[in-house]
């Protein structure tokens, strides 16, 4: 059969499970615990019809000025995709040759890998690469890593950088200014409405960094990639900030006493800065393979990534504060 | 700067334009001038802000069973995209070699040569290619293909054939059987939301063919690439057939007497099978390209090809029977 040779052999990214149960405590894909804003509910009921018979506006005019202004940066900077897979993977096809490389850390978000395969080009753990991928705060791990150590790679590097920044409004700091930055020729900060904006169903993520590379992710783009709803509604969660504010605040609130809470019971806490926690359980104790397990059955569900950098830890989103107390009591049973 | 070879060079591909104005008769993009059905505004207004912080089904099942179910075949070759344009690119990473070729018919729909442009492989308008993109009915011309013609070509074909029957809907027949037929090794058929459903607003695409090539495309997507909402909207216009057969069953009727009409003037129609008509205006008047820019300047926009093959006709959208009125109004003075 007629399926190239790199998909035949290629092995799937397995996202974290989407259960099909209501009961289950999920904090396995760091989803945001709160609804997205009361805003979206308005736009979505409010609806014209007639607006879906029409194709929607291909180059998001509305939703990027926004984005621009909000990054104090200018439209023809902002580039908006069907979340930001899709933006990484127009990525590898704008920034990479059929014969180059992806690069990203090891361990950094699997898909990075998969990524890779289905582009059929090579995966390095180095920065010999035409596009390097790095995910800040990094996955699983919740660590950020500084901004002028990010720039400092940056201006040595000749490829694309592409700096993941899903978790960055948990954090303390970002690189959006260097994206920015009059300067910048290879650096682009990736962001999504998945996460603190609580949009993950919706799959719209954005990116800001020279123009120059922005026109080329424009080029290889479908068409209508962002669909007149999407558009719509990530407008109005982008626009009220006093809610987006208030739903960030909530989960750093809840994070910090939960890494309190772990410590107290002897767990290894890597300091986070995103909405999720990488923590290895007390020794003596179920060790994460297996206290993966019993949580699952206990329908508590968390992340575990078997391997030799990652599998004596779990990844543990922050949910709401009843949430963890329910974690937390099942771990004290 | 670090851009592929290949896109640096890339042309992109220019959709049909999309006014601002609301006056304008838009008969360019081949829309429906009718809404979607009213179960999609329920949809909408109804939609529990809770799916949205979460991911959506990465396997969009109910939508896909309810596709199955409607081309009786089974869940496992059904794909569905972010709109059909997300299924072509796809197609062209999970079946075509970074050596390869894309093949289809010319003229046909012009996005086929960007998108072998955007995969930096060769396109030809020979069968000597692993992957052949066939529209039937075809675009710009409305002619439909017989099915058995296809049949034989696909069974010749050592590659995968894409039958991509965005139209069909408003044909007199089509290839769905086919795709779902037992010995098919090597036929996908391609529907989308965006024409006979109202919904190009949306972004929904789907395909049918056998279980071997569907995985490939499954393998190849992003992790979530149709949002909550869309699959949602899109399941409610699948199952509303009432509606949806009075659509189409107006669209066909307004464009046999627009056909009658624009005869009836001395222009030359290609039999159309879709919900646009291909036409040249009689001898002694406006060419096409000048009919064109007439017709834009009256707020009445149509598609215009240049082009040896294509620069004496003009696509034109049926519209609303007013609509349609208003540009024979206009033609006659």
């Amino acid at each position: 059969m007629p399926i190239a040779k790199s998909v035949r052999k290629l092995v799937a990214y397995v996202p974290g499970e989407q259960p099909k149960s209501r009961n289950v405590v999920k904090l396995n894909t760091n989803e945001n615990p709160y609804p997205p804003s009361p805003k979206c509910a308005e736009v979505l009921s409010g609806f014209d019809l007639d607006r879906l018979r029409r194709y929607p506006d291909p180059n998001f005019t509305a939703l990027r000025e926004a984005i621009a202004k909000l990054n104090g940066t200018s439209p023809d900077k902002v580039f908006v995709g069907n979340g930001s897979d899709e933006i990484l993977s127009l990525a590898a096809r704008a920034f990479v040759e059929n014969d180059g490389r992806i690069g990203s850390l090891d361990p950094s978000y699997s898909l990075y890998k998969t990524l890779a395969a289905i582009r059929d080009v090579e995966w390095t753990p180095s920065a010999d690469c035409t596009l390097f991928l790095l995910t800040n705060p990094n996955a699983p791990t919740g660590v950020l890593k500084p901004r002028g150590e990010i720039a400092a790679f940056a201006r040595k590097f000749r490829g694309v950088l592409i700096v993941d920044e899903a978790y960055a409004d948990f954090a303390s700091d970002n690189c959006m200014p260097l994206a920015v930055a009059e300067g910048n020729r290879n650096l682009i900060v990736m962001r999504t409405f998945s996460k603190s904006y609580s949009l993950a169903g919706l799959r719209v993520g954005y990116c800001v960094g020279p123009v120059e590379l922005i026109d080329a992710l424009y080029k290889v783009k479908d068409s209508y990639n962002v669909d007149a709803v999407a558009q719509a509604v990530a407008l109005a969660a982008l626009r009220d900030r006093r809610y987006f504010k208030a739903n960030v605040a909530k989960v750093k609130r809840t994070r910090k006493a939960f890494v309190k809470a772990l410590e107290k019971r002897g767990w290894d806490v890597i300091p986070s800065e995103s909405n999720f926690v990488f923590a290895r359980p007390p020794e003596g104790g179920m060790k994460a393979a297996e206290l993966f397990a019993f949580l699952k059955k206990r329908e508590i569900y968390v992340r575990y990534f078997p391997g030799p950098k990652t599998g004596d830890r779990l990844r543990i989103t922050i949910g709401t504060d009843a949430e963890m107390a329910k974690l937390l009591e099942v771990l004290d049973s």
